[in-house]
């Protein structure tokens, strides 16, 4: 079950919407049944994109640092999820360490900071704030925009153990992506709990394992809820190896490109959609200086040409090879203010806690909105008085537009899951 | 955590309140660990009343019919708790068979029952109403005040099995006290899963054992946070084997009012509390036709005398002997619109979902307000930006006043786990 939120799009509900809205009961058994056999990653927020005649996720981030969109009102279910996580994995836990970002921490960071902070105090634990950036030699005191505070305090590595000044946490929660690397102070804590694993971070994530694990799990909930998996499913490839600054560096991505949009230029022909395809090439691991680069022809790569040449211009230090992945680019038609907006859904342990759209001005509807300039939209309760109900006469209940977008979050959700088994470093290979 | 509702209260904290909101870790870790060791009741609702000085449960229902007060706005809340409870008990489950009480079905029934039904569906499974009264003889249209409608069946009992035509459920959900004793019909049932169980009904509870629980644990409570369990705890004794109609019979009621009211006094006279201490005398299993009785005096049981006398006039049967409870009486504080209220609170699983207010324009604040004429009046949530945060500068946050109602609810649910655990018929006896 999902919080029924207010979502921006409010038309009649389309086919696949009615086809997930019915299947509620026999969904919300498979992720049950699921989550018997696979852990849920600690948090993840999801970045949804619906256009209408298909509802995918874009991009599962396993360390969200979007707390502070939430409502005070979603703050329960985030309580309640927390409390739910805790007591699976270290149900004795008194302390808990949050390790934040490295580097300048913006008011967004802080005030989702003081959002976790509130969370994990509330499902009971001591919450204090420990930097593992080696910048921050001293205790510093950190103020929101609201005045609230927020203390941050250097790390203390022992020889097995991560902790701070008179004080011991049994567990660690890192909201560090470490893009940078795994720095050796998160090293060999093998008496503490380390939430999310080391391996959930960007050293070891590739977007398109996570994207392989996803196709799996859509394919089975289409045909759980008979419809083509496709609809809930971006296609993707991707190409190892890149060098962007050889002539023939772009070979594999001109030729990926091609193949993907052709897959889905049929897919469009098959269902009779008039927009105009187009695929994103983005990095395979964390984020490139590329950034995410929208194509619509393989013969035209110049925005991507042009991109590389401002990127290597003056450059001494090469640009590395790299491992990038074309994705089918999905279309968002919700709209918030006229702005292009998307749906971010957040969970914890297995449940949807909240969401809210990021919205961007200035960008358009096939156009990547996780960019400077966007803003965020935090999503109300539904305030009607009925829920919906299968079987109401219609008009007696809103339906939970909310609802099918919780499916899709939680389904890249269980996709991390899997993702995470397979590159489990001491996951035992008992085939 | 129990999610942030607007109580009635709006005075100062007091140093109780005060108490339980800075021991807020604490209290949930212990909780934590309570609920490793036991099993919280399916769901439960707490009548809690809060004399300003002392805050105390009165009343423990394992089988809630209440549900329709709870606002839209905390069905996720009870959604997610349901998911839980379900996950642990019948992960597999697919259909639910809820089982509502005998007899007429009062309005507030029949939105209690269609809100379980929500819940239930929206935690993924398929739900239908099965009565075990033996006059529903065939499928009834209910229908509700605001013209939804509920679909009625009657059980069919096969060898092993309870179930409805075409509808094989796994789980069972009892919304049925069984006050009038356990019928033949739910018994042998080995094959699925009974929620609550059996003894959880009132042919087997005892309000005596319940609250011999809660002392228990409202001693250990007291001591993790410093202070005298007597302030959460109402005092109490029992009498067995009381038959009304002999002259002597009320002799040891007499005698446990004396001995309980000279403690409640005593109490009275060490904190310097003001107000005239009175019992309250209620059936000690299910209810009597006697009610609930408030007696202020030893000497003075005319009250309870007097309404022994209006029972037993005219009468051919005689009033059978019956165990009672000598409780003392916890005043009530809050108030809604003039009306005196108690806060009832909502669990499910080990959680806290929701909660109102029970209101009784016609009664006083030391009297029993589950009556003939009592209101209801939902709690909103707090809607105010921050939640409360120990630390914070005052004036900040507002404090979560709701926060002590659902600490003392959850300890009355984990007395009621104690209790159903000692008199559970399957239990092995290990020591």
């Amino acid at each position: 079950m999902v919080p029924h939120l207010i979502t921006a799009l409010t038309g009649p509900i389309n086919e696949l919407e009615q086809r997930v809205l019915d299947s509620m009961p026999a969904i919300e058994r498979w992720f049950r049944l699921e989550w018997m056999e696979h852990t849920p990653p600690f948090y993840a927020s999801v970045d949804i994109r619906n256009a209408g005649f298909k509802l995918a996720p874009v991009a599962t981030n396993l360390f969200p640092t979007g707390w502070g969109n939430l409502t005070p009102q979603m703050l329960p279910l985030a309580v309640q999820a927390a409390m739910a996580a805790i007591e699976k994995i270290c149900p004795e836990a008194r302390n808990l360490l949050l390790v934040p970002k490295n580097g300048e921490l913006s008011s967004f960071c802080l005030e989702s900071l003081m959002q976790l902070q509130r969370i994990f105090n509330m499902a009971g634990l001591n919450v204090r704030l420990g930097s593992i950036d080696p910048a921050v030699k001293k205790t510093t005191t950190l103020t929101l925009q609201n005045g609230e505070t927020l203390t941050l305090e250097p790390v203390i590595r022992g020889k097995r153990r991560l902790g701070l000044k008179d004080f011991d946490p049994c567990t660690i929660l890192l909201n560090n992506d470490l893009s940078a690397g795994v720095p050796g102070i998160l090293e060999e804590i093998f008496e503490q709990y380390l939430l999310p694993p080391l391996h959930a971070s960007w050293p070891t994530r590739r977007k398109s394992k996570h994207f392989k694990a996803y196709e799996e799990v859509a394919k089975r909930l289409g045909k759980l809820m008979g419809v083509d998996p496709w609809l809930i499913n971006p296609l993707f490839d991707k190409c190892e190896e890149v060098d962007l600054e050889q002539p023939a560096g772009m070979d594999c991505l001109r030729v990926q490109v091609d193949a993907v949009l052709t897959r889905v230029r049929r897919k469009y022909k098959e269902y009779g959609i008039k927009e105009k395809p187009f695929v994103v090439v983005k990095a395979d691991h964390a984020t490139h200086e590329l950034g995410i680069v929208t194509v619509r022809d393989a013969k035209d790569m110049q925005v991507l040409t042009d991109r590389v040449k401002a990127i290597t211009q003056g450059r001494k230090k090469p640009l590395l090879p790299h491992g990038f992945m074309v994705q089918e680019g999905v279309l968002t038609q919700e709209r918030v203010n006229d702005a292009v907006a998307e749906p971010v859904i957040y969970t914890m342990d297995r449940y949807v806690v909240g969401g809210f759209y990021r919205v961007h001005a200035g960008r358009g509807m096939d156009e990547n909105l996780n960019a400077p300039g966007s803003g965020y939209v935090p999503l109300a309760f539904e305030h009607s008085t009925l829920l919906p109900q299968p079987g109401v006469k219609p008009g007696a209940s809103v339906p939970n537009r909310f609802y099918m977008y919780g499916v899709v979050g939680r389904l890249a959700m269980l996709a991390a899951s899997y993702e995470l088994e397979a590159t489990d470093p001491d996951a035992e290979n008992d085939e």
